[in-house]
């Protein structure tokens, strides 16, 4: 394919002057945007997709932001987006952050140039008021509570949800109870961060830093979790674990260390992930599949700007 | 943003001339085509991304076709090609298949149109011949032995690592010997069951159909496994599973059932997931993230065409 330079070139005209034609800059003459397009003509052999969408206004393809590819929780959204993608005969770009602000930008960006009809944010790290910024731009969607924003969401009452599970765990007569998290600063961590000092008040416990865990993502990530109890003195008897990969990891690391569950150390989990039933973890089960087709229906709908909140559902195994 | 019917209005031309002016037909005389881009200019307020791709001749996405989104294996490799696109400022269009031909189709469509720069197809549903026909139209990259073909290969002998496997079953003196597959068409199952049959003639074993087990890609598939084993008089006492979510629903299922792995049935799986750890199944490592990185590597080599083999890694555990 012919780049700016082979294109200027062919036509006699600068390749600023060609620039300004793809642009759209006011300041060119008829025959100079002519000479453009027939150079662009002599090049372009055959039909070019990305001049197709120039004039439909529309390129099928719908963004799609997440943190990481591979870990479970976003490979279940992601296929909740793509099954219902296919459906409808889109494409999905994926962007993935690795939490990097810049990426996010990027794909943000991306909703600006049209190079997608749509954005889908499953996890966010700008601040709202950016995000809020380009909602002119096209359809964004996130997947967190989001009712008093100009962007769609679906999403978990994340609050309720970790409430719902501390009493269940209080009632089980726990009183000492830790938390596991992947980020602290995102929306959902902080809704869970207030269920708990909201439950901790109601109940007058005392707050122990020690009994949260941050940076816990993955299976792995409960080796540390379980290093960490068998250095506590005042160790917590109950743990919620916002992943099922890493309640999976921590029960493992449980049963080499001879830390029995539950009697030692209750798990209650969320997601209801394969694994969770493998190892007959108590969880609350997050319908992620069923989340992702909502987030790409919101998508398709344009400028409709919607909220819908997924209810979670309790399954109680052998861990609490 | 304008669709064509507002273009041709404002221009005073046919929809079809814009189209011909899009498409670089060749007979649109230079008025007809400076009246559309006058008109594309007036309707389009700024920089349009897909105007830019038409002067550069690059889109800096490159497509991913995988069956599925959400399957480990696949979440594994599409971790190695997004972290290998990140670094290099690509994003990735994500094509899901579920095995359908049609969308294997459209995702060679695109790298036709120009939408995406290279293609990486995971795994294959389409025949060779379409596949190498395309392959004028820009980098094809398959997960697949393809060293007899015009497209670029990452790949592992799985003829050589089944041949492995089946070898260390017999040595611990297994004769009759099974194994589960997902689909049974591909091209590395094929490999697969060449290797099985070599080896049964080599050691003069008869053939059991019924010790073939396909379909299965995940953990739930485990479940049909066990259950066909219970109904059978003549059972295997191994399997080889080329998957560790359903080696994992086997071990689960047998844990239930009361057979013994590896007394009564010996599991011999392929990946090395965190599952398999978990459940303590010896299993054959392939480094899929690596895999993933080493595709998307070729995917920006352009026209020149490689071939790479990744070697397996034995990890002895505790279901043989």
């Amino acid at each position: 394919m012919a780049n700016i330079r082979d294109i200027a070139k062919m036509a006699g005209v600068s390749v600023t002057t060609v620039s300004r034609v793809l642009n759209n800059h006011p300041y060119v003459s008829a025959e100079k945007v002519s000479a453009v397009i027939e150079a662009m003509k002599k090049y372009n052999y055959h039909r070019n997709i990305n001049a197709v969408h120039l004039s439909k206004g529309k390129t099928f393809l719908v963004g799609v932001v997440v943190p990481f590819s591979n870990h479970p929780y976003f490979g279940l959204l992601l296929e909740g987006i793509a099954t219902a993608a296919l459906e409808n005969n889109y494409k999905l770009v994926l962007i993935q952050t690795n939490y990097e602000e810049d990426k996010e930008l990027e794909a943000l960006k991306m909703l600006e140039d049209k190079q997608i009809d749509a954005l889908i944010i499953c996890s966010r790290i700008c601040e709202w008021n950016l995000i809020e910024g380009c909602s002119a731009n096209g359809p964004i969607v996130l997947c967190e509570d989001a009712r008093d924003k100009r962007v769609s969401s679906t999403f978990i009452d994340h609050y309720k949800s970790f409430t719902m599970a501390l009493n269940f765990l209080y009632k089980k007569g726990h009183t000492k109870i830790g938390y596991t998290i992947g980020r602290q600063s995102g929306t959902n961590s902080k809704q869970r961060d207030a269920a708990y000092k909201d439950f901790l008040k109601r109940h007058t416990f005392s707050y122990e830093p020690g009994y949260i865990f941050s940076g816990c993502f993955n299976f792995e990530d409960g080796d540390q979790v379980v290093e960490k109890l068998l250095q506590m003195k005042n160790r917590p008897t109950a743990l919620l674990v916002t992943s099922d990969q890493v309640a999976a990891g921590i029960v493992t690391r449980c049963r080499e260390q001879g830390i029995l569950v539950p009697e030692n150390l209750a798990i209650m989990s969320f997601d209801n992930q394969p694994i969770s039933k493998v190892m007959h973890i108590t969880t609350l089960e997050i319908p992620l599949v069923e989340v992702g087709k909502k987030l790409f229906g919101q998508a398709m709908k344009g400028e409709h700007v919607s909220h819908e909140e997924i209810p979670v559902r309790f399954i109680e195994r052998q861990t609490v």
